[in-house]
Formats: C-alpha cells, structure tokens, sequence
C-alpha cells in the first residue's frame, strides 16, 4: 500500500484542507493519506482553536487515514525547522509522497529554487544576514536574499508564508536525499494571510479571525467549514464552555513573566538578544496580551516570533530542550492520534520496518519530546475549570481515535 | 525616643492584636512601638487575606508607630529563620524592647529554656534527629528532644506554635547578642490554633476560618475585630472582589507544577527529600487545593511545611535565593510600608545611625531580597483582573502610608 502524507495545523479543519486532501489523493494516486499535524499549539504560535483529539477527527471524517503529531519541538518553530520534523515524520511512517499546496501549483519552481539557492548558499547567506543585521523583519531579508540568487517573485514568491513552508518540505527531502516525491497542488482563491472569508474555500486565518472575534459559529464561518468541524468544534465548546486563544492565558503567562528572573527568562527558548529585558519592561503595565505584543513588536521582533516566545514561556520549553533536538535532528518516535481502518491496515503492515516506536499515549516513551510534549498539553487545557483539565489532559494517555 | 518593636502577621489585624499593643507599650515604656510585619505571604504558607498595604492602615490605626515588612524570604520559614528576619530587622530599626505574647506571660521562663539548650546543645540536637529521622513532625520532634534537656511542658510547652515563635525571638537576641531586651505579656483567653471564635479575643486562626469560609463579614467575624479592620476588610473586598485563600491560586500553581520537570521543582526552596515526585504524582488528578494538600501529606511533611513550599513553588523562589541568605543572614535593608506622626519623627531621629538603607518602594535597592519580594508580590495579586493586578502591584513602588 502507498501512502501520501499532508502536512497541517487543522486549526480548524476547514474546506480548503477537504480540497487538499481530494487532489493529494487524485495527484499522489496513493491509497492512504497520512496528515502529520501539530499538536497543542500552532507554527505560528498559537493555541489550536479547539484540541488535537477533536481536530483530529475532524480530519478522519474528511477523509485522512492516518493522523500523526508533530512534536511541539518541531511545530513550534520557523519554518525550517517546522518542516525537517514533518517530513522526517512521515519519512518514518514511510510515505512516498509528499503533497504540499502552493500558489503555482508546479513543483518545478520549488525544485529549481532548491538548486539555485544551493550552488548559491555563501552569496544567499551574506545578503540575509546582511538584510538581518540592519533589522529587517526574517520574511522580508530572505525574499531580499532570494532575489540576490536569481529567485525573483515573478514565477514564485518564496518569501509568502505557504510557500516557504513548501519550500521548507522540498529542501528537507532533497538535504536528506530522502526517498519520497514532493507534490504540489494549487491553492484556490484565499490567500493565506487574507483575513476575509470569500467563499467556500476561505484562508485559515479569516476562518479563525472569525471564530475568535465572534465567539460563536457564524453563517459566514460555517459556509467555510465542513459539517464535521461543525461539530467538532461545538461539542468542544460545549464540553470546554470556550475555544482557545491567546487573550485566555494572558493571565498565566504575565504570573509567569513576573515571578522569573531576567536570566530565567533569558534560559527559554528563542528569547533572544536581549528581548528578556524587553519583554519584562511592558509586562507589568499591559492589560491584555494583545497590548503586549504590540508593546513589544518591532521590524525584527515579527508578530510570529512573539508569538513562539511566548508559547515557549508559557509552556517552559528551554533552549536546553531544543538544544537536544538541534544535537541530534531526528525524529525519536511517532505518535498516532488517530486513523481509519484503511489507516490501521496500513501501519500494520508498516509497523516492522520502522526504525523508532510508534507510540499512541504520551507515557510510552520517556522522550525529552514526549516530556515537553506534556508540558504544552498541560499548558493548553490550563485555562479549563479544574475537572475539565485533568480529564482533558487525561486523553494524552487514551488509545489512538478510531472512526 | 525609646522604641519597642512587635513581630506580627496582622492577617487580619484583630483584638487580640489591639491588645497586644496596648500590652506592650505599657510593658516597654517605649514611646514608638514597631511592628515588623509579613508581607504578601504568610510564616505559616497562606497568602494574607487582604494585602499588606491595606493589614498596614488597620495596623497604624490601631496603635502601631511603624510597621517595617518582613521580607518573604524571612517571613516564610520556619519559625528559627522568621525570628532570626523579623528580629534583625528590629534591631536595625534600634529597638531597645522586643515584646511578644505569650501562654505565661513569664519571660523567665523563655531566658531559662535558652540557657538549659545551649549548655545540652548536643543531646537536644541528636535526640531531635533521631525523632526526625522516625519521620517524626517537627513539632513533635522538638517536644521530645525539649524533654531529653529537661525542658518539660509543666511550665511552658515550647512545642506550641506562640512559644516556639517566642523562643525564636529570645534565641535570635542572646545568640547574636543584641543590645535588646525581651519582654512577654501574658496572651488570654484563646489559643493560636483554636478554630472557634469565643469572644472578642478570638485567635487568628479562627477569625480567618470564619473569613475565608463565609466569605463575608459575619457578626461573629465582626465581634472579634476593630472598626479599622472591618473598613480594610470590606474596602479590599470592594476593590479586589474577593480576600486572598489558597484556593484561588490552586490553577496557577497547578499550571506550574504540570509544567516545570521533577529536577526544575527540587531546585525550589523546601521541595528536598524527593517531594517532587509526591507533588508531581498527584498534581494531574486533583481537582482543588485542598485535595492536593491532604494526597501529600504524611507525618512528615506537615500541612504548614506543604504549604510553605507551594508558596514558593507559586512565588518561584529557589533554593539558589535561599543560599544566599543563609550565607550572609544579615538584614540587607529596612522596608518602610507605613508610619505616624510619631513613628516619623523616631525615623528621623534614627535614620542617621543605621548602617542599612531605609527603603520605601522596593525599586530602590537591586538586593536579591527585593527582587525575591517583587515575585512575591506579583505572585499574591495574579489572581486578579488585570487592570487590579497591574495597579495592586504598583502599590510595591508609592511612598510609605502615612495616617
């Protein structure tokens, strides 16, 4: 049996993931589909909107076969890092393909970049760190960069979010001389920062814009949503009375900044160049975490990044942590979330041949990345009444979703 | 202009305290009494029911001169290293009386105990250890090992919590021979652990159980404190919305457990002899405080030790801060939170004698025990809607209250 992997967040899973998972499908001409997605919290360094186990089914019933969790220690990253921990994920769960969307659609652009920017590394690096230096924000220096070694935004903009993911897939792959095929599909008609739901297939910002701001299901939201996230998310808010956000654990991560020293601080992961100082400076005035970001974001400071950090302090992910996974870049283990019959069958048939376990509860592996993992679980629920958070966390040690 | 300093909590500032000032200015003869008082957390563990800004305007008027703070890292301790804070903190403050209550109101009982265990140093200290290492409390331990030196109940059990203070106070004078003299009145008519209020000395304890439980001020609760008490209590109410328990901060504190590792909870002050694990092994199935508080507790670790070390885990104090004490137990400086008329003038006729800074708002010193109370501080308000926290905290910085 062939498999196909996806590489998603699900936060929610909405009508442009369903579309996604179709062309994967047609495009790869795999039998089973295996999403690797992230776990607590989000590339961007956000709270999922609802948890892992209800996104998960989500994406079962909208037809994935096999979902996988991205560690946080690879989820919560820029996008490099974010991609080498998908890919080396699925490569464990040996997928041939890798399908990923993109604005062109031709997965030529990508390969051709990959090469250009590697017979170009020494003049790509000098002109981003160049750009860096003088405090350019990191999407901005590197589409600079790129335009340095010929990569011009006329056929490919490699510095828009979804593309620099892709790009991320492709180069993992190609760095690793991995054996597995990078497909790409065309994205349609929202883009991924457009923060107003167009149609049916509308951005997964403007969905989560609208959910967050409104608090409830709009007709608008629900229009970009399949019935199965429907439900999802409201059995999740009617279990959980709220849908994560940031302003929730505004709370927890000021009582947090507060009572950690400036070295402590500095010892978390991606704070950086003196933003301890920074960070602190605004923590004691800010009244939402909103009015912090904002106190805090400079040019080279991205909203993105701030976000990382502070998902990072509030789920006391120290660079000694990362520092392992720098030291030794595999993939330790691989957890199932969830998976069709098909899905079953697969990995049965696959299981032997794995290099490392295959884990469903985190208390099965005594994994740095399963500790850290536990962390952020315990983090997200944090913000649930008593009860609701311990039989919440209690799922993290629950046999695989099966539908 | 004489002085006579008291060691009080004022948690809430009750009767019983009127009484003991009264007491002790009549004992003394001094003109200025100064009260050395906790700050945001308790020698017993408990956060103060309304914060100290506001125990400070119940205690001024009713009585006291100057009220000093006791710095966190003195006040929550054990009873040895309270006494050793709170009367070093006197002494800087050039107190000639200390006065403290008492079952006998008989100093000499507390001079004679001193002698009789300094000169049987050896057989109290291993009669202790061998009660300690049975897993004896420490309490128990000490009225045992008290005995072995002939230090016998009949005239004064130096086991009960109000003697063991007292003790700490008289021991921390004559061992670091400090030119002060000890003085105790006689406390009447209930005892330091009693839960029922019995009239209009009632204990703190009960008062506070009264509090806490209703959660109002009942007519009983009324009964047993002063006017100023009842205005503090019901404006910090009004403000904050609620008085300070342990069971607010059971999420918080929760959070940081599940998110810290075993080896990050040893290096907090108090967690020795692996209680992390015992911490840990219960954090995730509990639903309040009080249910973690009982799981935890053995002979050994008392509800009083338990819950001194959940206020450093919630305060982040480590065991690095606590060294630093212990090597250089000096009082690195004098914090002023509110005086009279009278206890001013005293100040500045002292001012120029005393060989530490007199500070008012804590960002005027870069001492490791600022920064310590600081934490404590941010930590005790946390449970508070933003803008409160934010503008509490800032109280940490205004100049001293003046009545």
């Amino acid at each position: 049996m062939q498999a196909c992997g996806l590489i998603v967040e699900y936060n929610p899973f909405h009508n442009g993931h369903a579309y996604h998972i179709q062309e994967s499908r047609k495009t790869s001409g795999a039998d089973c589909i295996i999403a690797v997605m992230s776990g607590s919290f989000l590339q961007r360094g956000e709270p999922a909107i609802i948890d892992k186990f209800h996104r998960t089914k989500a994406a079962l019933s909208a037809g994935v076969d096999v979902v996988l969790e991205l560690p946080y220690l690879y989820a919560v990253q820029s996008s490099d890092l974010f991609a080498e921990g998908a890919v080396k994920t699925l490569y464990k769960a040996g997928v041939s393909t890798i399908c990923f969307g993109s604005e062109s659609g031709d997965i030529s652009y990508f390969i051709h970049g990959y090469h250009a920017l590697k017979n170009n590394q020494a003049t790509y690096q000098t002109a981003l760190h160049e750009q860096l230096d003088k405090g350019t924000s990191f999407p901005e220096a590197s589409r600079l960069a790129y335009k340095q070694v010929g990569l011009t935004t006329d056929k490919m903009d490699l510095a828009k979010p979804n593309n620099i993911l892709g790009f991320g897939y492709v180069k993992s792959i190609m760095d690793n001389e991995l054996p597995i095929e990078p497909l790409t599909i065309n994205r349609i008609k929202s883009n991924y920062h457009d923060q107003t739901i167009t149609g049916s297939i509308a951005s997964a910002t403007s969905i989560r814009e609208e959910l967050l701001n409104s608090g409830e299901l709009t007709k608008q939201a629900q229009s970009a949503l399949p019935e199965e996230t429907i439900s999802q998310l409201l059995h999740y808010k009617q279990m959980a009375n709220s849908w994560h956000s940031w302003e929730q654990y505004f709370g927890l991560v000021q009582y947090r900044v507060m009572t950690m020293s400036t070295g402590e601080l500095a010892a978390i992961h991606g704070v950086d160049e003196g933003l301890e100082y920074r960070i602190k400076k605004y923590a004691n005035n800010v009244t939402s975490f909103h009015e912090w970001m904002r106190a805090i974001k400079t040019k080279r400071y991205t909203w993105t990044r701030l976000q990382r950090v502070f998902a990072h302090i509030l789920t006391n992910t120290a660079k000694a942590e990362m520092s392992q996974v720098k030291a030794d870049p595999s993939v330790p283990y691989v957890r199932l979330l969830g998976m069709t019959k098909k899905g079953q069958e697969y990995l049965n048939s696959r299981k032997k041949q794995m290099d490392v376990p295959l884990i469903t509860a985190l208390n099965q592996t005594n994994d740095t990345m399963a500790q850290t993992e536990e962390k952020a679980s315990s983090a997200y629920y944090s913000i649930l009444p008593p009860r609701k958070r311990n039989e919440f966390r209690r799922q993290e040690l629950q046999p695989p979703i099966m539908i």
